[in-house]
């Protein structure tokens, strides 16, 4: 077979490339190691900067996200069960969208055929050739056979552990990492949210997080020591956990209620300094790994989206490669700041015992003054509601 | 000999004081350790927030400051030599003004005697005694002698060094600390500066600073290693090294020339969460020390004191506690905001080895994240130009 762009992976950013492809006329193909049922029972956050809802609206794929979507026009944060209330948009004049991952998933998906999106699930074995060349292929097995794509690029949207950039050679790339001292263990709940706002709390005992994906649907996290076991946690020591965390102004309002998902997962900050290799681009998780801190993972990985499609849009519509040029460059520029404000957002709400007292009292310090400071709220405001592109 | 307050120490601090409670009709006495000569020969900083300038006006001393002070409208950062020119007066509508701490020093001491304000040089042994009593006294030899001054209160403007805080019993405090792992080599000289602003360089080889004493003399430091020897850096070594982290920007515009001052300092932050003990209140450096980037240091001990002065004008006039009991909570409030800031600043612009290149990279995206926020700037502006008491 042999197309334009063979996009490895058919996440959120692979199938929002995929269908900017088609809806200008490039020929790609999407390839996904997974079932597409597998790949939307993944359980993963919604909280929607402007930029990516444009990807959706320019794809005429955003009826149910205006519907169902809860705009947010706040975030709160706590220090030590004193309430910080961010008006994010009488700040901003925008807002975020609460809209579930697996949700845009399936929008994509649901649309993929009829748009002639090709995607080939359960392609198993997916390796990368000659991507130093302007002829790179990628092959795969399916039912036993091995298939084989010739294109002229390839798009790693394969997440952290996809073969795409494990494909660049070492010595080709640098990168940066900060794992995090601690995991964050999540619950999922069928209860209502105690706040419509996503709650920060940081508190003595450690981080919390309160957010919603739906009016009867709560999502909440605690920070956990890494080797934390799961079973330590049962439902109700998690949910008298978090009373304490989020504080008394919330306390009284968490509906608690039997866990329909529960796990523990580490943090970790990564940056691939590498975007473009040959005939190769990465995007996303591939790409880069952001502390789920302020939500920027799938921002993150629709801004390189949106920076990716129109540059290979120019390349074969119009032969001008500056796009694709310039397309490390500019996603780069933006991913430091993304991974900025998730660092920030996370060194700023989490325990750090190695940080010690003086840590703390810096960490209170800085929040009591984000509370009197209208600069430091549009600071925050403007990193939450998503930085320009 | 009795008075209403013992002032201990007859640097900035306590000369203000002592004027302020002159002017109120508050009797008062100021023990200092070393000469007056000796206390005029200290170098110090000279950056001016608007609070430390009122305080000189509300006492009529400020005729001098406001002639010879120059006002900076703007603060400079560089990021790896990409210059990021910060315009406070625009954002704020306040500036700050260059103007030594010897001269501010040589102000109060030069009126001391006209209006009444006491002070016993050459003061040794200084002694505090029964201050959690409502009755203290201090006790001190001068010229082989013993004397003796009871008063209701005992001001503690003695420095990080000075006998107040350590007249305090240690179960009754607490305090918190960071030692920096490096240390600011110094060059004052007789040379015109290469900027009218203050520049804080971030460069790979480490913090450097430029500032300006006067039209005639500049004042730059380099960040070094905590055990480096004074001995290693000749002059030229010095102007070198300053041209290639202030770039070149700021390197073709700085003028050489001999050193008149040369030496290293460590930094530190420390915060004392006492700073009234019974009958003892202490201010500025006793009290508290943040690294010198920001230029907090003497403005810090600035608002200790506009603080106090009316506390205790309060008590003696008007027979109203309520100012004296409230001094520690509402000082440190405003000590905790400017140790941030001074801890943040200093965080941004040194290298820290240990935190790697995860923490270097960082370091860059926020510089650049400011140099494209209105928000981020106003931030640094306003904390800059002075938190309002």
């Amino acid at each position: 077979m042999k197309t334009d762009v063979v996009i490895i992976g058919a996440g959120p950013s692979g199938l929002m490339l995929g269908h900017l492809l088609a809806q200008a006329g490039v020929d790609a193909v999407i390839l996904e190691r997974k079932t597409g049922e597998y790949v939307l029972g993944r359980i993963r956050a919604g909280v929607l900067e402007q930029g990516t809802i444009n990807i959706m609206t320019q794809l005429g794929l955003d009826t149910r996200l205006q519907t169902e979507g809860l705009p947010h026009d706040y975030v709160s944060l706590t220090n030590r069960n004193k309430l910080i209330k961010i008006p994010v948009r009488e700040l901003t004049g925008k807002h975020v969208v609460v809209y579930g991952q697996t949700e845009i998933t399936k929008d994509l998906m649901d649309a993929a055929s009829a748009r002639g999106v090709e995607t080939i699930y359960e392609a198993a074995d997916v390796a990368l050739h000659d991507i130093e060349s302007d002829t790179p292929f990628v092959t795969y097995h399916k039912n036993g056979q091995e298939f084989r794509i010739d294109a002229r690029f390839i798009a790693g949207c394969d997440g952290f552990h996809g073969p795409s950039r494990k494909a660049i050679p070492a010595d080709a790339a640098t990168s940066v990492e900060r794992v995090y001292p601690f995991g964050w263990l999540g619950i999922l709940a069928d209860v209502p949210p105690c706040a419509h706002e996503v709650v920060y709390a940081s508190h003595n005992n450690g981080f919390g997080l309160a957010s919603m994906r739906s009016n009867t649907r709560s999502r909440y996290y605690l920070q956990v020591p890494t080797d934390e076991k799961i079973e330590n946690w049962s439902d109700d020591r998690i949910w008298d956990e978090l009373k304490v965390r989020l504080g008394p102004e919330f306390a009284g309002k968490i509906t608690t209620g039997p866990s329909i998902e529960k796990s523990i997962a580490p943090l970790r900050s990564y940056i691939f300094e590498k975007m473009r290799y040959g005939s190769l681009f990465l995007a996303g998780d591939a790409a880069h790994i952001v502390p789920p801190t302020g939500a920027k993972g799938l921002n993150l990985a629709a801004s390189d989206i949106a920076y990716l499609a129109p540059a290979l849009i120019s390349y074969f519509k119009d032969s001008d490669a500056s796009g694709t040029e310039n397309y490390e460059a500019t996603a780069l520029a933006r991913v430091w700041k993304s991974s900025r404000f998730a660092w920030y957002l996370t060194s700023l709400m989490h325990n750090f015992p190695e940080d010690g007292e003086f840590g703390r009292k810096m960490q209170v310090a800085e929040l009591d003054y984000i509370a009197n400071s209208k600069a430091a709220q549009m600071s925050i405001a403007e990193n939450y509601i998503g930085l320009p592109l």
